[in-house]
């Protein structure tokens, strides 16, 4: 199995996705919202590309209940529901609504992304569910898109590619790697007792905290309290029954 | 200081570049032949983006004594004196003599750097004299520029940014970071008594091995043999005599 991590959007061109399983990970905040919002009952999440696009699903949609999320640059988008923050959506808000979500950077990787076979979303919440997901799912080529912040690496959505890595090598012997992918697997490896000791100068942990989001942060970098996967069917990411455990 | 490390030289953009110090890396191998070059005695090292334009520069600099040196995807140009080895660049070889080189990544990262205030040149031969020039250099803005492999992220070169700058923070305490200095510095602690572990199985490294180059990684992996810094001026590279210890 050959395993490539990339670190930003921007450089998931079609030729490094196409036919792969892709990985995506916004550990701050998307795909962290998106694990969260499915697992306290949405029934799906619409990852959408710009704003505007998001107000028309909405209308699309009707009257199926929606609830409409997201942020630029870290604020939430005036008319919206929620913003991007997991700690919103809680069971309470979305249970058996569906959510269209439009973030700076996470959704962007989606749409990145879409040239893949199958698409699954990591964040330290769920990323040993998402190891087992590939070690099962026998899959020659995966690639992980790391989102990034605002076209730069973000060391978080790197240092989850390597936990979901380091819980993978648990499972399969024949795991190869890219080079950001050997990277990613050293620094988890390194830190995975004190996640925020190394994150802790990062940019966008650190624009997140300044920003007033600090409990969101904590709450990004609990590990496995999720036990599923998200697939990408039909324009929307669903719980996969068959992976969760 | 602000420290900012670039993963490849194509990221390498103008506005991330201009007015500052930029400290360009190439550990396989053209940063490393450089070094070698000049420590053995050559007179300049001219970086040379294109085959073409390395042949006319040998021309337009007669009668000064040349040599042509390079590589295309690790090999060496027909008709030109040397390949990107630095075992060729002995001092029986380039001794008073100027040495035109054009590399696959190397030389671009070079060009990629053009705008900066000052360029000089790390590899893990020199990284501690490089780390002590920029600690007495007193600028606030420095840019890391890793050449990486053909437009992809090389672990080498970033395990190298992370070397400067764990011998800088021993020297300053007020160095910042962007993510990927806190990773490269990591990176470099976690591994740096057993560079050959953690690059064994990264692409250019396995690359030059299976083209034989086994013994060019191995002279690579030197760690400070070098106390010398090249410094960019007039289009060549020179040994900055101030900053040699």
């Amino acid at each position: 199995m050959r395993i490539d991590v990339i670190a930003t959007a921007d450089e998931a061109e079609e030729q490094k996705v196409k036919g792969k399983l892709a990985v995506v990970i916004d550990v701050l905040r998307a795909t962290s919202t998106i694990v969260t919002a499915l697992y306290n009952g949405c029934k799906g999440v619409i990852p959408v590309y710009d704003i505007e696009r998001a107000r028309s699903k909405a209308c699309e949609l009707e009257p199926l209940q929606c609830l409409l999320g997201g942020e630029r640059k870290g604020i939430m988008i005036e008319g919206f529901h929620h913003g991007n923050s997991p700690l919103e959506y809680t069971a309470e808000s979305v249970r058996n609504k569906y959510v269209i979500l439009t973030t700076t950077n996470g959704t962007k990787a989606i749409h990145h992304a879409k040239t893949a076979t199958d698409i699954t979303i990591a964040s330290f919440l769920n990323g040993q569910a998402v190891a087992k997901y590939i070690g099962r799912h026998f899959c020659d080529q995966v690639v992980m898109i790391c989102a990034g912040t605002e076209g730069n690496f973000s060391l978080e959505d790197v240092l989850c590619a390597g936990k979901v890595i380091d819980e993978l090598i648990n499972i399969r012997n024949d795991v190869y790697l890219n080079d950001l992918g050997i990277a990613a697997k050293d620094l988890y490896a390194n830190n995975k007792e004190q996640l925020h000791n190394i994150l802790s100068h990062t940019f966008h942990y650190s624009r997140l905290v300044s920003l007033g989001f600090d409990e969101d942060v904590a709450f990004c970098m609990q590990q496995d309290i999720y036990p599923i996967v998200p697939v990408y069917v039909d324009e929307q990411f669903i719980i996969n029954e068959k992976s969760s455990c």
